[in-house]
């Protein structure tokens, strides 16, 4: 193509110095909300032009958000890969930061993903390409999973492990809740749902990540999906935390990916 | 139960008064982008407490954002069908306006959708609840459809047509885009394809309309969804408006849905 323009980015190869721009970049974090990623950096968004994604640097780290589901994530994953490619980006790590829905385990635990799976609890992501599904893998990378799990070691305000993560395309009766406009089911069998899952080793339930894991896989790019929980879905369907105290959840995972990023740059002191 | 909080709105019903906030809505304006729906009205955000989603309201319209994707519109959706029953609200119609891709069509027209179909070229939409498929329909009010193609009469600038609308998880291999950073396809292949779909009566491709269609009929809503096209996918995969061309393409829905709402409540003067 003489000239490629990521549309959802408001970018494009002639009118931005992408090597220029992005050449640099090591680490991308990517986040839903665009909220919590200015809390985390005070800078000047790239993407000025569109409101569908939000995109922040500095030095080494890119920060995008990617909005909720699936489909919203791959577009964002599509330009980002194509712009990395541009900018001839190389060792990139990419990290999803999050917030889910956990099962038997403690609202403000972290889970860092080894596999993505789907509704059915299978560990692969359903592609539809034409009229043909192609099925893609999900698997995260183990290396970098557990270097996560050693930084976790340096916070200690907060339980860390490691599991598979439930990825679904819808967040009411796709992850059994009972709480939502519509619901065909029963609590029994939400319940029932639920401890199945947990028993094939699912701790946590986003909307993400086995997209994610898909792409960054056949990208070649490092991955990992670092979440937050904020609930114990076996308990309640609703988040009614106090603000402050979701506030605070919202910090775990950012935390443990800083300190992640300052011991890979040299730049990590304890205190 | 005691409260229901509608987390992704930042709204609830024990923190609002939602009958004095919204019973009187009879109109709700869904799209896409923030953005484009701050052009539209000049109002004070009611979902100030996230950014999830934006909504804004004057007299009985009330207009909220989607984001991008089915997961996207159907967190939304579940939220607001809870908020307008919660409201007391009665004799709604709900109306996305959005952006697609052409089949066929001159970039610039709008398309009002019958039937929405899947990658399949099906009229329905697979739900996962729990593990099960549960498979819901996907047509429009018809007769909802007629009164906005008649509005339709009253701008000249642009076509307007009445067509199915094909409705996919991914924007570019699931749209037969060649253009992502993945594509296992031949220009033939989506050639083919596109060309399917268009002796099927398809018109045009989005990623919303089938959830919202299944759900909108589920809940006794009428409901619409108006998009213009952004280009013809015979002839391209990317989207290279000027942008001052984009912006007043965007416009066309906005215009038409304008003229029908100020129809219905008997305030449309043409000019």
């Amino acid at each position: 193509m003489d000239e490629d323009i990521l549309y959802h980015l408001d970018l494009g190869t002639k009118t931005h110095n992408l090597p220029a721009m992005f050449g640099d970049v090591k680490f991308v974090c990517v986040r839903g909300s665009s909220n919590r990623m200015k809390a985390f950096e005070d800078m000047q968004d790239i993407c000025t032009g569109t409101d569908r994604y939000c995109m922040y640097k500095t030095g080494p780290v890119l920060s995008i958000n990617h909005g909720m589901g699936i489909p919203s994530i791959s577009i964002m994953l599509h330009e980002l890969i194509k712009l990395l490619y541009y900018a001839k980006c190389y060792d990139v790590t990419i990290i999803r930061i999050g917030t889910s829905g956990g099962i038997g385990i403690e609202p403000g635990s972290i889970v860092i993903t080894d596999t993505a799976v789907d509704s059915f609890f299978k560990p692969q992501f359903e592609q539809i390409i034409l009229d043909t599904v192609v099925t893609q893998n999900t698997e995260l990378d183990k290396e970098l999973a557990e270097e996560l799990l050693k930084c976790s070691k340096e916070v200690p305000d907060f339980p860390t492990l490691i599991g598979h993560t439930m990825c679904t395309y819808d967040f009411y009766e796709g992850q059994g809740r009972l709480d939502g406009a519509l619901c065909s089911f029963s609590n029994e069998k939400k319940l029932d749902y639920l401890q199945r899952a947990y028993k094939t080793g699912i701790r946590n339930i986003e909307m993400e990540s086995s997209v994610f894991a898909a792409m960054c896989g056949l990208c070649g790019l490092k991955a990992a999906v670092v979440c937050v929980t904020l609930l114990n879905r076996l308990e309640c369907d609703q988040i009614n935390l106090p603000r402050e105290v979701l506030l605070e959840y919202q910090q775990h995972p950012q935390k443990l990916i800083s300190i992640f990023i300052k011991k890979r740059l040299g730049r990590y002191n304890p205190k």
